[in-house]
């Protein structure tokens, strides 16, 4: 397996079917995952610069917020939950789990998952703390009343549309990783992150324990700085100028015109 | 459902999981089809002319080939089973199952499915005639010595690239369904149709009912006006048209720049 062209993204895929075996991860998971890697194979699998501003902008929204919270699936779980933890630590969040295909039976063996790598106080697991936001037609609308309902900051990924644009409305700041920079959940965050969970968050690890030592004002700083169209307008030029390089030369290696296509993207800015 | 943005990519996804639950489709299965899906998606979830021009040069190929296979696996039978098969009673082909992640149990799920849907000689089942092409490293090496051995034209979708390469090493043409128009199968195959299977094999059957009454210099004539280059660039190019109009508009809304993008995708040619 070594020797295929797409060996480390067929050993994420292997990480996620295992937690499929396991119930955290559902088919729709599955599937969404396959979406992003078409994604992330577009945008050549690294952290873009755009991507790496946008990460250093969360992570001063999280630092700045009075009630973050870490909103975990099974995807988000599967994928980075050692640093999902390591992340709520630093930025002094909380995580709860919330699913679109939700069971009893999943919730626990996410909060499960969580408890293995050290995490104990997970919300979204306990019925008594329930507090229900009608605007969300899912079961998603169950949230933790001591959580999500009362968050100000909100970091999700991989999600869909419908609950990033009521959280939006209800004033909190959505902070999103998602791959797609044209899905409702990208354009309807306050901050999004358009890289691969598996590098996003260990990202945010590094830049948490950076800016934890700055002060409110430095932070806020970095926010003003931040637009969140054009990061988005950056993430497609990027694609759209390495897909137009490919078929300038008629050639489709991607390795083969990384480079180029680096530069081109970087003369055109 | 039927409110959501992207309900008819819904409905198919949930056929896709029943099969999956059948036991036809693999959780690899599911994730590739995500990927596909995200293509579709940047492409405007269309056939395309190019797209049309591959399906017909590939039934014209079908049609003049002594020994035309179909090989189908998981997601093919899950996605598209009657329509494969009345292509193949169309055009005098052979149904072949060949499988990446083989197990005698799936073979016989997706045979069935073929019994239960009229079609009775499915290739690729029976031991006794099985022949080994010794390059395919993985398992899709046992085929049908009655079938994907001695074909001269495979029709194949969704594929790993290692085997389309193989076969056309040996001489034989390939004709690839795949929504990627970077992937290894697609630069490989004689020729590729870049279009979701759910349009694709429609479409085929459609031309075939015309076509199959041409005499062999037309169809023929059909084969030699056709450039695979010209298909996957053609392909790339529509891409990278529609991702620039939204980069340039600085709005994202697929649908409400579609006529725009097709505008200038037809003005560029």
């Amino acid at each position: 397996m070594s020797t295929h062209p797409r060996a480390e993204s067929l050993m994420v895929r292997e990480k996620l079917v295992k937690a499929f075996e396991e119930g955290v991860v559902t088919t729709a998971g599955l599937i969404a995952h396959g979406r992003g890697e078409c994604f992330d194979y577009i945008i050549g699998e690294k952290t873009r610069s755009f991507a790496f501003k946008a990460e250093k902008t969360a992570v001063a929204a999280l630092l700045l917020a009075d009630h973050p919270v870490i909103s975990l699936n099974g995807n988000a779980t599967a994928l980075a939950v050692k640093e999902f933890i390591e992340l709520a630590r630093l930025v002094n969040a909380k995580i709860e789990v919330n699913l679109f295909y939700k069971s009893f039976r999943r919730i626990k063996t996410i909060a499960r998952t969580l408890e293995e790598n050290g995490w104990t106080e997970v919300y979204g697991v306990n019925k008594n703390v329930c507090a229900t936001i009608p605007e969300i037609s899912s079961l998603r609308c169950e949230v933790d009343s001591r959580g999500l309902y009362i968050a100000d900051t909100v970091l999700l990924s991989i999600e869909d549309g419908d609950r990033t644009i009521v959280f939006r409305k209800m004033g909190k700041n959505v902070i999103a990783i998602d791959l797609n920079p044209f899905s409702r959940t990208s354009l309807w965050a306050s901050i999004t992150i358009v890289d691969n969970i598996i590098r996003a968050v260990p990202n945010m690890v590094s830049i948490a324990k950076t800016l934890r030592s700055e002060d409110k004002p430095r932070l806020k700083e970095i926010l003003e700085d931040y637009s969140n169209t054009e990061t988005l307008k950056e993430a497609v030029s990027l694609i759209n100028s390495r897909l137009g390089l490919f078929a300038l030369k008629g050639t489709f290696d991607l390795n083969v015109l990384e480079n180029d296509g680096e530069k081109a993207y970087l003369n055109g800015r």
